[in-house]
């Protein structure tokens, strides 16, 4: 089992941050997070392109490459691979191991469970130490089917995924009933308001996503500063300052 | 005087966001800014680079091609124009003139002022429609010396600099002698705490630049979140949804 592997404890959850640059990955480190994912929406955000669209290939790579080299692990979203072929997809999968990623997370986007089944096994196949999370949109696309997700889940398991994501779930009930009855971690997507890291820990989740949720913070707190200027109302306390934050990106 | 000029008033100045990547900038302009400035700490941050140390050109002319395409006036900050040589800064002014910049921000760092005057004259002979903002940093890195400042600026002023940008600088005093003194618009960096908008306004400011202000406070939003997630405290009001952030990031 790989050290990023290991982190997937059920009850005990690796809280899995999302970085879009090298300076949120950097901060997210360096705030003691011992791994992070990338946020497709971010990633396409930050580069002026459309998400879940298959048009970040190149910004993925470019950004896995850049974060590698900071003291973490790092997993990479690849929205649905960036091609319905599974040579190109373990190719991806091969370069972004061979730059240092220890995973790839990647969505079915509800479309035929046997192709994500192969794209699952041809990177199993290519790499194999490399750790496969297996995204369903079950919840986040589809009808919020419990019934649809555990016969996703279980192909996906078969077909050799190292782990199971299904954002937009949140129903302690379906939340045991897929922990009981998917033979690897689930993964949740962590949801304001809804529940609490403790409180999926209690459930057996095993991994804890923020999906965009950071880079939405982050997003609201430039506009929100920036108002704040102009509205000569005070900045949120806490901000670093030039010297701290050069320091705190800096190699 | 082009309509980027115009924005420059003495006593009701222009609030110059910074940004640092498509998404930051979409969102300024989305909440009202007319133009945006790029901030290099934000530029070099995302992209795994040291700031001020003049290796950021490419990184620096990709996001101008970028962000210019949205809908507003982009100023872009070229630290001290990546070289010291009068065509080479000339090539990279006509380069960002062309993709779309209505202006240019670059720093003397305390060098000979003959050097940067150099400069000025020669991105002025080549893009005359250009705003050149001359930044001295007389009290961001040296003595703090208003004489050596005043001297600077008028040098920098008779070298055809549109508007002078003396970041550091808050004794009101000494904003003021600036403001007489010198024949072009005057442009202060906003320092949190230590003035406020309509403080500069009534000492006759020109424009007021947020630095790296929202970009560091975009960085400890990321972190702050994260953590509020890890500890179980509130994440922060007002952060956008999925749905909002893709639509404010535009197609």
């Amino acid at each position: 089992m790989t050290a990023f592997a290991d982190l997937h404890r059920p009850g005990d959850p690796l809280l899995l941050p999302n970085a879009w640059d090298h300076a949120s990955a950097a901060a997210l480190f360096c705030a003691g997070f011992p791994a992070v994912g990338t946020t497709s929406l971010g990633v396409a955000g930050a580069n002026g392109l459309p998400d879940g669209a298959g048009r970040t290939r190149a910004e993925t790579i470019a950004l896995t490459r850049l974060i590698t080299s900071l003291p973490g692990m790092v997993t990479v979203d690849i929205e649905s691979g960036f091609s319905s072929d599974p040579a190109e997809v373990a190719d991806l999968a091969a370069q972004l191991h061979d730059a240092g990623a220890v995973g790839v997370n990647f969505e079915d986007e509800m479309g035929a469970p046997e192709v994500h089944c192969g794209l699952i096994e041809a990177i199993k196949r290519r790499v194999p130490g490399l750790f496969v999370n297996a995204r369903t949109d079950t919840y986040w696309l589809g009808g919020s089917s419990l019934d649809e997700t555990l016969v996703r889940a279980e192909s996906y398991v078969d077909a050799g995924a190292d782990g199971i994501f299904v954002p937009g779930m949140a129903d302690p009930d379906e939340i045991s009933a897929v922990v009981d009855r998917i033979d690897a971690p689930l993964n949740l997507l962590y949801l304001p308001g809804k529940h609490t890291v403790s409180d999926l820990a209690a459930l057996g989740v095993s991994r804890i996503s923020t999906g965009s949720l950071l880079f939405r913070a982050a997003l609201h707190a430039t506009v929100a500063t920036a108002l704040a200027v102009r509205d000569e109302q005070p900045v949120a306390s806490g901000i670093p300052g030039y010297d701290e934050t050069v320091k705190l990106l800096g190699p």
